[in-house]
This record gives C-alpha cells, sequence and structure tokens, in this order.
C-alpha cells in the first residue's frame, strides 16, 4: 500500500462495508480460560497470554472489520515482554490485510516529536512499530504535532489527535471557550486545515481527530467543523454510547468514521447476551457482526 | 525508601548538593566513537549502544546529581529492544541511587490511566519500568490525572504534570486566557492543589509540574502558584536557556525545582568547549560539574 491514509480507510471501510475499529485492550483479569495458567502471571507469561489473545481475535476479525486498534498503555504496563507482544500483535494485523492505529496517545516537542513520529507511523518494516497511525495529544502545541505531519506524508500514515474525549473530566480543559470558541474546536480547526492540505481521491486526507460517542452535540458540532477528517469515536459500548449517538459522525457518503469497541467485543465472553457461545471466539465474532449491523442501519450507505 | 517522592528529592538535592537533571536522550547519530560498529545498525545493536552509553553516563553522574531523566522516546523508536534497554538504565540508575523520572509524556482515560500509572510509578520491583516517577500531559482532563495521583500515595512516587512547555508553539493551547487566567495557571491550579494535599515534611508534595526555561516570566508567576510542587525545568542548555533564566525557579530554601540539561550534558564530547577531553566520559563529568557549579551560583541555600 502506497497511498495516501485517508483513502486507504476509505477504501477498505467500502470493502468490509464496515466502520468498526476493533480495540486490542487485553488484561489479565478479563482474560478468557486457557489463556493463562495463573492468575499472578509474571510479564513474560502474561505477554504471551496477550498475543495468543490478541491475535486470536484478529484471526476473527480480519474478514469483518477495516481496522484494529492496540491500547498500547496495555502492553506497556507488562516492560519489554509486552511491547514484545505489541510488536507481534501489529504485524499479525498487518499481514492479515488489517490497517493498525497504534493508541499510544504520544507526543513531545522538536525532534523528540520526530522520534515518536519515526517509532509508530509507518506500515510494517516502515517503521519501529510497524503501524498505520497513532494517536497523539495536542497540549505541547501545533509545532509538536508537525513532525508527525510530516511523517504522515513521507510514509502515507495517519494521525488521530486527541480533539473531544470520551471521558466525564474531558470539559476540563476541552471545553473552555476562548472568543466563544472552544478548545476542542480550536484543535478541530487545525486538524481540518491539515487533512485539507493533503487531501486524497476519496475526499479525506491523513490527518483525523478523536471525538467520543459520549457527547453527541459536540460530535455533531465536531463532524461539521471537519469535512475531511477522518474521526475515531470512542466511547461506544461499555462507555454508555450507542449507535443512535454515533450516527451524526458519518457524512453523505457513509464514511468519515471509525468506532471503536473494545471490551464490548473482544471480551463478549464474559457478558450476559454471548456467554451461551461455546468458545469465546465465537462470542467475539457475534459480538463483532452485531455492532456492524447495528451501525449499518444507521449508515445505510455502506 | 518509602517516604513522599517530594521529601525524597528534597533529601537527594540537599545531600548532593545540586539542582541538576541529566536528561538521557541517547541517538545513534551523536553516540561517542566506538559504542556503534556501523552507522545503519540494527535495532538490537541501537539498543545494546544505547544501554551501554546510558550505564556509562550514570557511572559518571551517580555521584553528582539527584536524578536522572530518561526520554522515553529514543528507546522506543527502537521497538522492544529499545524498551528492553530502557528497563536496563532505569534499574542501573536505581541500583546506582538516583531517583528516576520517565519522560513519557503519557495519558489515557479511567483504566488505561491506571495501566499507564502502574506502569511506571514505583521505583525499581514495584513498577513494570521501576521509575520513580513519570511526565504526563493534562489534555484529557483531571479524572485522568486521577489514577496517577492515586498511584503515587501508594507507591511513594512523583509526576511531573506538562503546565508551560519549552518550545516556540507552547502557547498554542497553554497560553490560551479564560477569564485572564491561562490554561497553563489552571492546570497549575490544580497541581499546587494535589500537591499540597499529599505534602511531606520538606514541605514539597509529589505532584510536580513541567515548566520551560525558556519563558522567565512565565516561569516566575508559576513558581509562586505553586509553593508545594517540585518543577522540573527543561530548556537549559541546548534549548537556549541559561542560569539566569531558571533562578526564578528555586524557592528561599534553596529548593523547589531540578533543571534538565540532555544534549549539552550526555553529548559535550562534541561541543567547542569539551571535545579537548581524552575521553567522552571526562567531557560528560565536566559539563555536569561545570552545570552544577552555574546553577549553585543562583542557589546559594545549596
Amino acid at each position: 500500500m502506497s497511498e495516501n491514509f485517508g483513502d486507504r480507510l476509505a477504501q477498505t471501510v467500502r470493502a468490509k462495508r464496515s466502520t468498526v475499529c476493533v480495540g486490542l485492550d487485553p488484561r489479565v483479569a478479563s482474560l478468557p480460560n486457557g489463556l493463562l495458567e495463573s492468575m499472578k502471571p509474571s510479564q513474560a507469561q502474561a505477554a504471551d497470554a496477550y498475543r495468543r489473545f490478541s491475535c486470536a481475535i484478529i484471526d476473527v476479525v480480519a474478514d469483518l472489520v477495516p481496522i484494529v486498534k492496540p491500547q498500547v498503555a496495555f502492553f506497556e504496563q507488562l516492560g519489554a515482554p509486552g511491547m514484545q507482544a505489541l510488536a507481534d500483535t501489529i504485524k499479525y494485523a498487518v499481514d492479515r490485510g488489517l490497517l493498525v492505529i497504534a493508541d499510544a496517545k504520544r507526543n513531545d516537542i522538536g525532534t523528540t516529536a520526530e522520534a515518536y513520529a519515526a517509532a509508530f507511523l509507518g506500515r510494517g518494516e516502515q517503521s519501529a512499530w510497524g503501524s498505520d497511525s497513532v494517536t497523539v495529544s495536542p497540549y505541547l502545541g501545533d509545532d509538536s504535532l508537525q513532525p508527525f505531519v510530516d511523517r504522515c506524508k513521507a510514509t502515507d500514515s495517519g494521525l488521530f489527535v486527541l480533539v473531544k474525549t470520551s471521558n466525564p473530566g474531558s470539559g476540563f480543559i476541552q471545553d473552555l471557550k476562548i472568543d466563544s470558541q472552544s478548545i476542542s474546536q480550536r484543535i478541530a480547526n487545525w486538524v481540518q486545515n491539515e487533512s485539507k492540505s493533503q487531501i486524497g481521491t476519496s475526499g479525506y486526507g491523513p490527518i483525523g481527530a478523536v471525538v467520543g460517542a459520549t457527547y453527541p452535540e459536540e460530535l455533531e458540532e465536531l463532524r461539521a467543523r471537519m469535512p475531511n477528517a477522518w474521526l475515531l469515536i470512542p466511547g461506544y459500548g461499555a462507555q454508555g454510547g450507542g449507535a443512535k449517538d454515533v450516527v451524526a459522525a458519518f457524512q453523505k457518503d457513509g464514511l468519515g468514521a471509525v468506532v471503536n469497541n473494545s471490551r464490548g467485543i473482544i471480551f463478549a465472553h464474559a457478558s450476559a447476551k454471548y456467554r451461551h457461545h461455546a468458545d469465546w471466539q465465537r462470542a467475539v465474532e457475534a459480538a463483532t457482526r452485531d455492532m456492524i449491523d447495528d451501525l449499518r442501519a444507521e449508515s445505510p450507505a455502506l
């Protein structure tokens, strides 16, 4: 693949007819039976279980969804063995044809930001971790984001900038208003400008935004403010948002957003709705298919 | 050590009579001769060189400075082998009696923030990476910082929240004013409240702030706003700030701030001032001693 990330995501969403992003958030206490021998595993044992768990999920969802999002924090919590499991998981997803967002919420300044960009932006052999895109925080300023934008251009990668997050305290900074414009709206303006300046044939550029499903009004306003940007929508499922809350994230072309679900899919085996399945991977498959149908009903263009 | 991080840092600064933080920012292109055989090393070769370089610096500075700050980005750029080198570097620093700030600028929400806190907060065996403290970004809101605060209490660890950073674009969000108070001032208020609520016998709590040396006026104002918080001051040396610029960071007790220098110390061998030294470690030592004297002149209480 050597094409604008905005176009690659559009093609993959269309080909799969799905806007679901599966969040790979492994946790020792929630893994299905049989993946860990002990509830007090060593770092290496837990990391090995995370690798097998994540790859088994990828086996189930690779033909169903366009993109997966490993949550780096859970791998990092296991030290270097955990980070090796992350690298293996990303490689496995890439080999199965999935796009990958490294959910790392990284950032720094100057050449340090360049180092993070080089670490996470570049599919397969093009970067240390091999992901297609990464989530970043804008607090350090526009110059801190520039190395990521440049790297997106050089390696056909993508960026998802935190704009309006799904947590209850997101308003602490993001909702503050200067001259009747909130901080999240200001960041959204930056995202739109940058994405438009690298726009692809799909109408989307590689610079996207994270906008939570838990604030539907802000979602609608921010969607309109960033017509050339992909949105990554957390907060569906376990965090309380449903398909009705995310419908505003899609544009008329049926595109423009991927909706993440982590626990609701990967730990479906533990839920009342899916625990009757004979094995945990069938529970993952059923939960994924249900979410795809749920979203397709709200985005009939797909 | 099982004491409030604010107190531990105060004791160590007093014992060493030094407020210098040595930044461990290894880069392939800048390593001294002899550490790498090839300028195009494999991940594993570069990671091994980073480990040996960082540990050799620690050997030089362990008796001179209170604290070191590995920059996680440069290790992360080398994939899992780089992260193993980071773990080894932190362990080596801890074994040599140094305090360690993992400069990771991490954050996320809810249980994901808990995972990052568990990863980085807890000296030695108490956490995956073994560091005493970590840098975090506040964009996600106060609830995203809470798991780090809780973890500081549980493991006698410390936090450095990004308040006013040293880069030219830091004003993009941080300088915006609502009701005549800037975003950085608002975050500073939060830091002060949290640090005060866990205050130790030294007068300092475990929750600190990152405030750049490159904005001396803001530094002075923010110092006064956070009397019970340690400041981590980047921007001295290569970024343009000097001792005169950081004097406002210290309180009357001579404490209250550690001043970071990365390139100016670790790559001293390449500078006109220090390149006459017979080997690169002696250049590191001379640059460290010069900075200690430079700061001591501005903070005579030490």
